[in-house]
């Protein structure tokens, strides 16, 4: 019973996560998209594109680790990918991820940690993956939104086919498809070189 | 590569979820909750909870189950569970699961078909306890904000209590504490006779 009670507290703290803005907008919605959000488009998103991984990923791991890849924003906010990853800012979030998890009963803590390092650290089949599907709701946002990010935030097609690179770790045959897609975007002017 | 392109259409249309409002505020918001964000919310739920489930469940499954079971309120839109359950409108939003699956890959789309309705019809032990899961966040929404819902749509005690005796067939452990939390409502008042 005390531990129901652990983590339903916790279930009613991580709801701050719903109020966590990212940089894009979904597709046809004139709003922001919220981390809480995006972490269910995502985990569905790594289900039906489990095939195109480039080694096998035990896709249930995948999924945990997707459930609470963005549980740091709580405590550290959102950030442009393209400005985000620096040491400074993975710390805020992993001690985030820390103080959340010391709600929960000691041995759920200790298998979702380790889940979250992971997927930071981008090593394993499964993260590498899970990094990979990360990259394209944000990619189809701008793809299907005039390209409103990266012009809000001047970010150009060199840096974004340098970051997303990253989904061909994961996934070679998704990236062939979306560097296409990003192609498209510098030929229509919506990714300006 | 066509494959890919038909599960990216599908990610977009299923946006959408993101705009379909609940009828319970997300603890500590003054807004309404969407159905994509409570989506993840109950996946992540379900992952913390198992062990509180009656029979060992297949937690891949439930959650497969969680992250499509809303997709039908995309067509039929969201009603309050305490009037929501008729032939009617599951009919409606089955129809709207079937269309937005066939965007998919028809070897996607049959594994998701059959676990969609088996959530809908609830008998499976994932079935049982994944609906068991779902009703978790609304309760905790009410619990802790002034009983909102249950006033705004005129829902007494008798009903709350008569429709969430669901969850104790997905874990009664979880049940016990959840009643226990309800008749407390009930003496606060803000849940009524």
């Amino acid at each position: 019973m005390e531990n129901i009670e652990k983590i339903l507290t916790f279930i009613i703290e991580i709801e701050q996560l719903k109020t966590v803005l990212r940089k894009t907008r979904p597709v046809g919605l004139d709003r922001y998209e919220n981390s809480a959000e995006h972490s269910w488009h995502v985990c569905l998103s790594a289900l039906l594109l489990k095939d195109y991984a480039n080694e096998p990923v035990d896709i249930l791991k995948v999924i945990k680790m997707m459930l609470i890849h963005d549980l740091g924003e709580i405590d550290a906010g959102d950030t442009i990918i393209y400005a985000s990853e620096t040491p400074e800012n993975k710390g805020k979030e992993e001690a985030g991820v820390q103080r959340l998890l010391e709600l929960l009963p000691v041995e759920v803590a200790e298998e979702l940690m380790p889940l979250w390092l992971e997927f930071e650290n981008g090593d394993s089949a499964e993260a590498k993956y899970a990094r990979a599907i990360d990259r394209v709701p944000p990619l189809l946002h701008n793809l299907h939104g005039g390209g409103h990010s990266w012009q809000a935030h001047n970010v150009k097609a060199e840096k974004v086919f340098g970051l997303n690179q990253r989904i061909a770790l994961g996934s070679e045959a998704l990236w062939e498809v979306m560097k296409r897609k990003l192609e498209g975007a510098v030929e229509q002017g919506i990714l300006k070189s």
